[in-house]
């Protein structure tokens, strides 16, 4: 089964449009998982259990685990989700741009090692930065077009053509780059607008949506802007808001982040 | 000591403007490094000794390493630079770009993991993505700017404003991200117009220039078009060229990736 059909299917089975990403800074982990060897991996296994029934993908990022030197329990955490929740894509948030044969490499992490169903990319080296990771042709990946930082505007925004270069970067992988339907892109929760007109310009295309919860885009001008005719069409990520939600009453964490995740996908299904 | 103070003295001291680049791909390893367990480590370890004296940076390429779930060896590879070789900036290159949150994770990674003296990143989202490097002040962030690859012209060249998108890039750094002096860009030989372009917009900024050796870029036109006024300025990577370099006469891997390294580093000496 190919990215996109197990996208479609974990949108229907979960009835979510909810990602859950997976960023473990450990000064903000439960006490007890601060110290321990696995303590990453522990964290990351309940919180995957607490909302593996809210979600339609799954997606850890790199950089924390790279931080650590903790490559070995982001190992563990994906064999995990492909075993426990196989039918859940396993996005690698990693960012990568290289020349083809670098790209190759990147590929081999993402698909191979960690046994991802997408990895997100950026476009900044141009066609033969991805096209190494299309021969792996059940994966998907998921290009940076309109990202949900402030910065992201320094360059993202420059007008070419009397067309900002984001939407030159949609237009390029509607046209060129998704010639085998493997791609989605990045547009940021925090420019609803923006949302609009990339989905103007790639149809169904699915878009991975970060910037809801602690980065504060707003859920439903996110869903009215980013929906396709079918009302799915999104991958709308929640990191921090989740992993470090407030217990209220008796609630440990995880059951938090499943409160939390639950409201979430609630929120987002409401406007569907 | 600060990575462009040090960068400046191993031109000096090795009167070089040759960056080896540290690309180990298992395949293309001699038989005796392929199967042991730290043969990577062993191989670079033999490249690095060759070549130390003729070097104005190493340059390791994580992705090889990523790929075989070798962080471990690449630890011991920079641990072993920054041990025997001190005076020899490092440059992990890595190419990465993310929000504020995360790249700091990144360099962590880079600075404190690998203990790299700068890195390179990616400029495609924006201010906020580099800005968290800054804080190691005694670091230097390269920022992709023309890349070597066919595929970089597809967002590089587009004209904003009458100029290509590679020349915004390197105006906001000069006039902006390189407040402390942090700063060094990436400009590939295979343009040699281009880095001149890029020398006119960046007055004394060091660029690391891929794209010799392999990739086919001209000394000569690359040398020319990027010295400074002391003829330095550049950093000119050759990764496979000398790794691979094919022994001649009795010579073994490492004293042919010595020829070449000595070879290269006359032949870009001969125009500065």
């Amino acid at each position: 089964m190919n990215f996109i059909t197990k996208l479609n299917a974990a949108w229907a089975a979960n009835d979510s449009l909810l990602c859950v990403g997976l960023d473990p800074d450990i000064e903000r982990l439960p006490v007890q998982f601060r110290d321990a060897p696995d303590g990453i991996y522990q964290f990351c296994k309940e919180i995957i259990d607490a909302t593996a029934g809210l979600a339609c993908a799954f997606k850890p990022q790199i950089a924390y685990f790279a931080a650590l030197a903790a490559e070995g329990q982001l190992e563990r955490i994906c064999a995990y989700l492909r075993e426990a929740y196989p039918h859940i894509p396993l996005i690698l948030d990693s960012k990568r741009g290289d020349i083809g044969a670098t790209a190759k490499q990147y590929a081999r992490e993402a698909y191979d090692r960690y046994g991802a169903d997408a990895v997100t990319v950026s476009p900044y080296m141009g066609s033969d930065s991805v096209e190494p990771y299309m021969e792996w042709q059940d994966r998907g990946v998921i290009v940076l077009c309109r990202t949900s930082n402030p910065g992201g505007s320094d360059l993202q925004f420059l007008q070419v053509d009397g067309k900002p270069l984001y939407q030159h970067v949609a237009q390029l992988v509607a046209d060129k780059w998704n010639a085998n339907g493997q791609c989605a892109l990045v547009v940021g929760a925090t420019f609803p607008e923006e949302i609009r007109a990339v989905r103007d310009i790639v149809g169904e295309m699915p878009l991975l949506i970060p910037g809801i919860g602690a980065q504060g885009g707003d859920i439903e001008a996110t869903v009215r802007a980013g929906r396709t005719t079918s009302g799915t069409g999104m991958m709308i990520n929640s990191s921090r808001a989740i992993l470090y939600a407030k217990p209220q009453g008796g609630e440990d964490f995880a059951a938090a982040a499943r409160r939390v995740a639950e409201e979430t996908r609630q929120a987002i299904n409401a406007h569907r």
